[in-house]
């Protein structure tokens, strides 16, 4: 029997690791594989040869639950490409040199983009050079969203499920006092608006949420937006604003960049102060009203205790998925989720070739955002809404969460 | 009967409504009261008599169950400090003509330092005039936890738990890559360090918590700071850093402001970044390595889904005390926690004189943070590790929290 090796790349998120809880549930229950590895910092790591024995550390379900509920990737991460196969075949020669000596026979990479660009570039070594019992799939992951060819990505519901409920707090917060105030929260995406979308699910319980929310993917325009916030704060004085972190104006320039040519610190050096920062200085300038900017930063990918449900099951669905391709001596491809239908909500399992997937982004459509280009339409409330179904009940101990660490 | 007056004043917590719905509580089952008022926007709102009927808002026990898990003020706060008895009574002679109206035997302000002002001068005021059928009396309610006379405030608990949770999950995330990385986490507190304390309670499961934590009760030394770092990173490749957002120099300048005079914007106005924010730059400036500024922002006094079960539970209980103490005829004190015990965690509740409390501020005594100034005593985890045991469940619905809005 061969052995099974697993790792993981690219940002953390809080639901990479049920995918890893699914692959290893999957081939524990399939009786079709030997040892079960777990490379350390992703294909980095098996470069290297750091390897870590699953079947060790994982050695009960409740470790297993556990791996569900601990967010970022419990394998470590990292930002590796592989050289182009043009260029030179060293990485891949070494890479399954390793994979032999550890009688590797299915190789599940967990990750975003690139590390899809890296399944597909191995799994075409590996067809190159008539290499058929080192099966290679992909499993995606990202808070982001923006992978093609799977109808949203494990890790970004929960993200979502966190940015939600965090607007629901921060409009309590904000509507304590009576006087005119703008807060400005910054929500994570370059260049896809769908995490920042995610903040109008804060409305499900009848909440205002957010006054205006900008996604990077429409231009925009400071004027307009100091237009817009003049209005929302004649019909209430304390108003939320939501905007990705990738907005940029017509010129395609970000505005987190546009705006502080001028900006130095005491060395010299540019702040790179973030788009909230950047409309926040912008708002107290031109209209002097009381103004804050928050960033979501990190916990907005990390937050495991308010994880969503839902996201964390189809991750753990995905992993099982993943494993059932690799054992049925298929490669190169990536497990993805198919929709069938938002309301009810339904989903489905199938594979993907990962070179349809690798090296490309899915961004908002156009038309799921407001003609104004300061708000989401309904179309995208009936994609976003389910995604955030269903609360985790993550493992508290001495009144923090339990975590597992696998090295 | 009488009727009782609720208001609620200063900053937002998780906590503050469960003191509301305590007194609720406490009235209702006395029976000596007849109606319940609550003043919108606190005193601000006696003056201007903006009363909502907290009867027909919080019309069954569920909507008090509702109240316990929704952040911040429900009743609405303000910024407003009563004028002197000593320069004029106008104000107060306004307050009580409108208490009368009401027919208000009982006021009770839950509030923070500026609050218990409010309380000890309008009782003083009742006292010169020998007003005796209406009784003031304060509750307490603060996340920087620094009134003096109780043992600790509410609202403290929630925000630390919310922190320790936050630093067990940036811990995950920050783990992840094997490069050199530092993450400087600030946490507010202008003048008390207890929040920033709370970051330790992240390694009550085993984890190694942040690296480095530091209090505004020290005098922060930037160079000692860069050597802590690189003394730090030799053990491990990503350390978290927690820093509270007042610290200050041994002129007793405030870092983030300090080090940024030559910091402006397009509009030649400074940044006014904050504490972490300089770190950050600082490290960048002379290490050269990955490094991250995270502020916690608005998120650590309104993440009511993460809140402490001791915290709320004690705050409820606080506004009962409170309650007790008015229809017992005391006035101008206010409801306390007095611990008994660490180990196991006992509290009895009491009333303090509010003259005791007013204007004056609790901060962390300098034996409870360690001699190199970088980290926190055993002392200091004993006196914070109860206050942050239980978990809250709060209503979700629709994925997303549930709350109560009372105007």
């Amino acid at each position: 029997m061969k052995n099974l090796l697993i790792a993981q790349s690219g940002g953390p998120t809080a639901a990479i690791n049920a995918t890893v809880a699914g692959i290893v549930t999957g081939a524990g229950a399939s009786g079709k594989v030997d040892k079960i590895y777990g490379a350390v910092n992703g294909i980095k790591g098996v470069l290297e040869e750091k390897f870590v024995s699953l079947n060790t550390v994982l050695k009960d379900m409740g470790c297993i639950e556990l791996l569900c509920h601990t967010p970022a990737a419990a394998l470590g991460s990292c930002r590796f490409k592989l050289d182009s196969l043009e260029k030179s075949e060293s990485q891949y020669e070494k890479i399954l040199e390793i994979l032999r000596k550890y009688n590797i026979g299915y190789f599940i990479y967990i990750g975003g983009n690139d590390s899809m660009d890296t399944v597909d570039k191995l799994s075409k070594y590996c067809i190159m050079h008539d290499i058929d019992d080192i099966k290679i799939v992909g499993a995606p992951k990202t808070i982001d969203n923006d992978l093609v060819a799977t109808d949203h990505c494990p890790g970004f519901g929960s993200a979502a499920k966190y940015i939600a409920t965090t607007f629901c707090e921060l409009e309590r917060d904000c509507n304590v006092y009576d006087m005119p105030a703008v807060t400005i929260v910054e929500v994570m995406g370059r260049n896809a608006g769908w995490l920042t979308a995610a903040s109008a699910l804060s409305r499900l319980n009848g909440a205002d949420g957010p006054s205006l929310i900008y996604l990077c993917e429409r231009e925009f325009d400071i004027d307009r937006f100091i237009e817009d916030v003049k209005e929302k704060l004649e019909k209430k004085p304390a108003i939320l604003v939501a905007v990705s972190e990738g907005i940029k104006n017509k010129e395609g320039i970000y505005i987190s960049e546009s705006q502080q040519s001028g900006a130095v610190d005491v060395f010299g050096h540019s702040y790179i102060a973030g788009a909230a920062r950047v409309l926040e200085q912008t708002v107290r300038e031109r209209m002097g009203c009381k103004v804050r900017s928050v960033e979501l930063n990190l916990m907005q990918r990390c937050a495991a205790h308010v994880a969503s449900a839902t996201d964390i099951a189809e991750s753990k669905m995905l992993g099982i998925h993943a494993f059932q391709c690799a054992i049925e001596g298929m490669t190169g491809v990536m497990a993805a989720i198919i929709r069938t239908s938002s309301n009810p909500y339904e989903v489905i399992f199938r594979r993907v070739r990962v070179n349809s997937v690798a090296n490309q982004e899915k961004t908002v459509p156009l038309e799921w955002i407001n003609q104004e280009g300061n708000d989401v339409t309904s179309a995208m409330m009936e994609y976003l809404t389910p995604l955030i179904q269903g609360e985790v009940h993550s493992v508290f101990e001495n009144g923090i969460p339990k975590h597992i660490t696998l090295y």
